[in-house]
């Protein structure tokens, strides 16, 4: 059984960014084994890199190291990080991209200081395939997190708003459409099972309201909408067959609530 | 040498779906390879999925093991199962996407009933991370057909219009736009074997008309249209250095036809 | 550790042909590890090919057998060629895709002639998984290059222009536009070296004049343009969290100088 090394960027797939970083990694850690979360990552939207690993990363077996390269402040004052949560580990620069995953759990980080573990020469543009794709390499070789930098207290963190409840409903927002064009909010589902399901509800979102939650949009029919809890455990809205964002015009960060009729 | 699992979805690779797949299946079946065959089939398209595991899974080794995930009804009440085709394996939602594969194939299937070689929570809306990534996974591992459920007679199929013939022609239809926008027809090479030959023909698709069969459209003009027997063994249409989707302006479901002259 | 063979193709990830050439080279080298550099070369782009793979080649470890398949021409008269330079491989067609990475290096290069490392059947549209792949695969499995073919002294090349540079400054080109929209140019770090640097300098692109040089695009405030030295070690433009392609409406092949003030 080797070690997993996982890959979230903003590279995308073609150029040779991504492969240069596994090349390097494999040039280190010949055995280990690579696996993708997504290099579609928008460019330099850390925050969607940020909710992309922390949707994948609980699903990764002990040891797995998250390699996350999504770096506009490349080559500037931001520094390099790893942090260990639980039994994985997560390489990249301390921009906020960790932001999601480190606010949910205790976290031990440090500043790559140690030169010997970074690659022969470094760009300044280009630290996944010169700092930090060779130290997850190294930490899946059995290198010691302290023994790649120095201790960091606290890391940078973003937060997105979180949902606003009552016992009369819940607002939250949308912070993520997937390929199906699927609206995905930041309204979990302990949540909504907070609230008196037995009173009537309505979920508002753009122009649409809708009168229940589903089990699932195959739960509806074709070409109508769906309110459910998604595969992330968070409140979802979806077109059966069809593609929410374009049909309903809702966006990332629109507003959706449930509101509890008296 | 160790088992090989691939993965065909409607997913995209922007979201974190597909890595939660192979994470789950790593995490049962730490030594599988695992190979990626798109992830770009349209978002709910089963044919257009159907027609791309049936043109890849015969390249395979014995052994390998399909994972098919295009789902739209997942939670619904179609019903996943589990398939042997010779020595390869496929694991998906019964709605059609086996349906080219199993219709040239003798099989043996068998729905998917035993949780226990499901994941621990089933979602309503992602089965390809919670039943069908475990039960891949385990079937890797060699757990036998037969025990991971209870067998099904006759899968659901659907069929794509087959191409009429007599002495004097062919009508065919276009069944797949591929990268290049090259027209990938549903009429095979045997079917034009058995025209005869020596008579002229025509190629009406669209609004062009092509007058002979060449080994490759490297064999026209740039920019030129050549009908060839493409790679899957069917009758194509492509333009050389160009795109024949764009610049015929012929779209999948249009009708192909070779006319034999008098 | 297993042998590594590299991928780069124009071939896209939507259909199955990525595919069926990993399913091909499993069949024969088990134990490969294989690595995508990219599938989104754009089709028929021989020196985009090109361009991608000299980038990513030198970070792979010796050994290391590259398959590139942007093959217009497939089954005319080019010659199916593997090469050798310094303990790496190279498999593809003769149509100028190794211009790049043979014009730099010494070679030794061989046709391939022997079809008992082909496939059983060879289509007339798809060399790379009935002739290239196998022949890959073979080279992982250690068949030695002079069993493969029969030498060729001089492989087809393409060359770029290359840059004019004189006492007061250089004139290069565009040869690469990034997923992030930047501007890579044919300039590379030695040459700029060479200028006398405590000259002032204007660096003149599209409508654009720079008048510095930067550590990366970090160093400028966002949304304004940056001159650097990029991580392929040629002068690259780029916007800071911006996208210079779009922004600047610069696009490959347009001009860039660096002319030096009096």
């Amino acid at each position: 059984m080797s070690q997993i090394i996982t890959l979230t960027t903003d590279f995308g797939l073609q150029d040779h960014y991504v492969s240069t970083m596994k090349a390097v990694i494999l040039g280190i850690a010949p055995n280990v084994r690579l696996v993708d979360i997504s290099h579609q990552i928008p460019p330099q939207d850390v925050m969607a890199g940020a909710w992309v690993v922390k949707n994948a990363a609980s699903y990764f077996p002990d040891g797995t190291i998250h390699l996350v390269v999504i770096d506009p402040g490349v080559g500037t004052n931001r520094i390099p990080v790893a942090l260990q949560i639980g039994n994985q580990f997560f390489v990249g620069p301390d921009n906020g991209v960790f932001s999601l995953i480190a606010d949910e759990n205790e976290y031990k980080a440090c500043q790559l200081t140690d030169r010997s573990y970074w690659g022969k020469n470094t760009s300044n543009t280009f630290h996944g395939r010169d700092i930090f794709a060779p130290v997850a390499a190294h930490l899946a070789n059995g290198v010691a997190l302290n023994k790649i930098g120095k201790p960091v207290e606290k890391l940078v963190t973003y937060r997105w708003a979180t949902p606003i409840s009552d016992k009369d409903g819940i607002q939250g927002w949308i912070v993520h459409i997937d390929r199906f064009g699927n609206l995905i909010s930041n309204i979990p589902e302990e949540l909504i099972r907070n609230l008196d399901l037995a009173r009537r509800m309505k979920i508002y979102v753009g122009n649409t309201i809708l009168h229940e939650l589903v089990k699932s949009y195959g739960y509806v029919e074709d070409g109508e909408p769906a309110a459910y809890i998604g595969s992330s455990g968070m409140l979802e809205i979806a077109i059966n067959k069809g593609n929410a964002c374009e049909m309903l015009g809702v966006h990332k960060g629109a507003q959706i609530s449930i509101v509890l009729q008296k």
